[in-house]
């Protein structure tokens, strides 16, 4: 019989309306002849209220304990779904992911799946019972509990999806798709029905908020198809799949944007060998992940080097720069947080020149100015002043023909 | 080293004030060089508002589904304690009742514990590490996840105390210890200092609320010493200790009453043999339990019987009643919901001939009619009319001297 995991996010299982929507659409799904693993988040804002709770007890808040709390979310989710299913008739049984047999390594609050064994899910699929695990949540090879981090319910779904042999990884949340877009910023942004996992890693690396980064490597990687849908309305998704021959390689797929990024330079440094290395070695270290970087040609020996740190690390990231002056020789470190990235994500444009060229057209003839620019194969980000980025996506959006039929 | 259990209840642990004051005092009494094992209920009315939320979700509520949702409760409680004790340099672990080793069976809701394995305990204690353990939860040998029922913290508290050898075991309560009767009723009740388990189980039995029967009863098996009080006021408590030769044999240690039991009347029952065994193996047979019997002296070949069941299973024991109603040849049966239980409670009663005068006496004088009586060689309970219970609970305080001297 063919298997399905169907996973549903906080807001999909956010009160009890919601998750007896869940149980209509699981039991509808049993009911067609598939198997069916449903991975569940905790219920909307549980996890965030469980974080200010600690916050207000303790200043000290080791992350194992800090994991033994969160997990309290998806327990509760999870058994009130199994208790939905059963008053449909569909027989169901929760699993905390230590019963589900997700073991990790014992890096506390965002742990790495390093196995999955899931012998209690194959029997309970064997008996016609649908299982229902917790996602988010591990144990480690200590058997201590453990979660697996931002994202880490899709994660768990793709796993078990890939551990399993699912046929696909159906992903529910409040939006109905990916878009060419951000619908908020572009009204006239269009669902894209089908997308590569090249393009969708591009997209969730560049701002896109649907899918979690590592889940879609993780389902690239073990070639596991993934559906994202709503399940407000439950209306067809967006398919993420190995790109193949009959795919539709639109030359872009989507504008994104990411405002979460800042602008660190260090002005005058000495222009020899092993500067940047020295600076990018430190940050590493730190943990900072550096994304673009422009180094300006050489004026009499001196040079200036800018970067894009996350802006939540700008400040780590600043004195981790001035500490270094002196021994880079820069005259300066200059921090600025009012910028953005706008990137095209497309696999055509691999096969499309001129797409670049359009892209500075664009933003040129409305006097967007470019700070930096950083491509990949399948993708074009440049580096804007924040209050334009909008704007340019909106002109992006127009300017490569992303809008829907009318 | 001396080693001490320290249970701290729902109220104890209702907010982030009261879960520092625990930590305070777990650190404090770490400090005296006694090892601690901490056990904690979920934090006030979690575990209602989860029920609650069930209800909301489904009218089908499978045990094991509830057991993994009210499970969730303890987890945020004793995380959050383990936070407050690492803050106050106390380190310390939480572990679920799974990760403690409390194996079960597979009653769930109400299950019972077969084994408690305790080596993770052993292991953090072996480390300096106070380990913060989930009461009411175990963890069953098929290894799903189980609840102890009803007083199930103070249950895990006691297990653990008896299998970890623990010189005694603390139940932190809101209340300061066990009082000569219910001080709601009676103000001038006074706190006992110390009271043996056979007493402590017939206060237990007969309405007094500090303690779970099933504690008591596990606590008296495994001689473990208990002591009862107060996570508030943090002042001396009730000691529970085996009976012995030092111990001061108070003729009434206390005063209970007890209004959740209802009186049931077969009027007319032929007089012959094996008639009230039927009715029992019967009302057995759906788990209610019959406290009180009284069967009055035969009158031309028929005689009632009255029988004292807990007033939620009354509908229930009506029911078997009147379907045995021609068998057993009863005229009718009478439900009777406003009766009340006043006992007296002392070991020294066995040795005190008088007592039982002294009670009827008591309750003649002001015209309270007895019902029904049942006696245990420590105990005397008399069913009256539910509105003079409290009357009556005053009336026997006063008349055995158990007021606080003034």
């Amino acid at each position: 019989m063919s298997l399905v995991v169907q996973k549903f996010g906080g807001t999909s299982v956010a009160d009890a309306d919601r998750i007896r929507a869940v149980a209509d659409h699981v039991a509808r799904t049993r009911r067609t002849g598939e198997d069916v693993v449903v991975v569940v988040s905790a219920m909307g804002k549980t996890t965030d209220e469980l974080v200010r709770l600690a916050e207000d007890v303790s200043r000290v808040r080791p992350g194992r304990e800090l994991d033994m709390l969160y997990t309290a979310g998806e327990r509760i989710s999870m058994a009130l779904l199994c208790m939905a299913l059963a008053e449909r008739a569909c027989p169901a049984a929760s699993f905390t992911g230590s019963q589900a047999g997700i073991i990790t390594d014992t890096l506390h609050t965002k742990a790495r799946i390093l196995e999955v064994k899931g012998d209690r899910l194959r029997a309970a699929l064997a008996e016609g019972i649908v299982p229902v695990v917790a996602g988010f949540q591990g144990v480690s090879f200590t058997r201590d509990v453990t979660t697996l981090g931002r994202g880490g319910s899709d994660t768990t779904a793709v796993a078990l999806a890939a551990a399993l042999g699912a046929q696909r990884c159906e992903i529910y949340t409040d939006v109905s798709g990916v878009f060419s877009a951000d619908p908020r910023v572009v009204p006239s942004a269009r669902k894209v029905p089908k997308i590569s996992f090249g393009e969708m890693l591009e997209i969730a690396a560049t701002g896109g908020r649907v899918l979690a980064l590592r889940s879609v490597e993780f389902a690239r990687n073990h070639h596991v198809p993934l559906i994202v849908r709503s399940s407000f309305t439950w209306e067809p998704g967006t398919t993420i799949t190995e790109e193949d021959s009959d795919m539709e390689q639109a030359v872009v797929s989507a504008i994104t944007h990411d405002i979460s990024q800042a602008k660190l330079t260090l002005t005058g440094v000495a222009d020899r060998p092993g500067i940047a290395a020295s600076l990018f070695r430190h940050l590493a270290d730190k943990a900072v992940n550096v994304d673009m970087i422009v180094q300006n040609v050489s004026r009499s020996g001196t040079t200036d080097i800018s970067i894009t740190v996350p802006r939540d690390d700008l400040a780590l990231s600043r004195e981790v720069a001035l500490s270094l002056k002196d021994e880079l020789g820069a005259d300066d470190v200059v921090a600025d947080e009012d910028v953005a990235t706008v990137s095209l994500v497309g696999a055509g444009m691999r096969t499309h020149p001129g797409v670049t060229a359009t892209m500075f057209e664009t933003l040129a003839s409305e006097n967007i100015n470019i700070e930096m620019i950083s491509t990949s194969p399948i993708r074009i980000s440049c580096m804007v002043r924040a209050e334009l980025a909008e704007r340019a996506v909106q002109l992006l959006h127009r300017a490569f023909e992303l809008d829907s039929p009318t």
